[in-house]
């Protein structure tokens, strides 16, 4: 095995998802949520998110008309906001953003005795355009999304709530699989900040053709 | 379930590691890579990593030594690089180091057709001092350091080499099992950037306490 002649990174994803494809032994789902599918496992190869991704009814549609208008991403981690395709998605006239680092952000929380997360949520509430919000981390961000929501303060394009771990983690992601938001939440403890930016970029990809790469 | 009062991040995550240490049943791991086991289960929710992680003899006590010296981090991603604890690092007299989104890189890379990690790798070998290498992604950039390696160009403290994949990834790295350089070898398919950033910050957290985060 030599580094080169070396396969093109497209031609590597190209083999990758069929692979995945493949390994999937004739698993489908529906046009646009496969997609994601797909990519979550490209990226973690842990096929168990083939069973634990929920998709609320139309969330996918609802999130790419936003992305096509140049809707603003939320992430709640650096780590996310450094996973998704920023070229990607200022060709559609959008943006990515996180609060987490900010010092007045961590300055509120520890004033008002709330995770960094929850006054980054209050913040990216008060954004204009379309929202779409990336959660991988914190539990306390989804479950502030979902009081701002019901409260009326914010009707997100879509909420990825795929948020890891073992403390309040499973118990977030279930509060707000009953809400009519469209989400798209990994069910369980598992998730991260590398999963929430694939679903960012697997919408985004479904929306501007990449070349080469 | 409310978002206050909250339980601080510090407190979650030791409960956290309670839970996980709970659920690997009695399992042990040697000083030094139970933290590390740890910390990617934390990371992922997902216990395969608890077979999956392969150290070789010393790779964690050189490591330490590295880091404590005030070692230099490269790694594949800027994802990696936005999950590793800079704060933590520089406390050490370290810095952490990414190539990847370097123009020059990018050009270099298609005028000799070969990838980028390639070009990356091969930066990363001149610079001075102690290096540790985080590869959460790029089957290249691990067959191109242990030719750099092979040649005596390279002398790493630690290759953490837990690239994830469908392609390539499990070749690169059963061949890189077999060399002498100390590493962490996530065995198989799985791995990412955010496994590579919890094994860096997991042997952060052995030298450096950190209060409240």
């Amino acid at each position: 095995m030599e580094t080169k002649p070396y396969t093109k990174p497209d031609e590597i994803e190209k083999q990758s998802f069929a692979i995945i494809t493949d390994l999937l032994a004739g698993r489908s789902f529906p046009a646009g949520e496969d997609e994601i599918v797909k990519r979550v496992i490209h990226t973690t190869a842990d096929f168990e998110y083939a069973e634990n991704l929920i998709f609320s009814p139309g969330a996918v549609n609802r999130a790419k008309e936003a992305l096509a208008a140049g809707a603003t991403v939320v992430t709640d981690t650096g780590m996310a906001l450094a996973g998704i395709s920023k070229p990607t998605l200022e060709r559609l006239g959008g943006q990515a953003v996180c609060f987490m680092a900010d010092p007045e952000v961590a300055a509120e929380a520890k004033a008002r005795g709330v995770t960094r997360a929850v006054v980054s949520m209050e913040r990216a509430a008060g954004l204009p355009g379309e929202l779409i919000f990336a959660i991988g981390n914190a539990p306390t961000a989804l479950l502030r999304l979902r009081e701002l929501i019901r409260e009326g303060a914010l009707s997100p394009a879509l909420v990825i709530g795929v948020p890891v771990g073992f403390v309040n983690v499973v118990e977030a992601k279930e509060l707000f699989l009953r809400e009519e938001t469209p989400y798209i939440i990994a069910r369980g403890r598992k998730g991260g900040s590398n999963v929430a930016a694939a679903i960012v970029n697997a919408l985004l990809y479904q929306l501007v053709k990449r070349e080469g790469f």
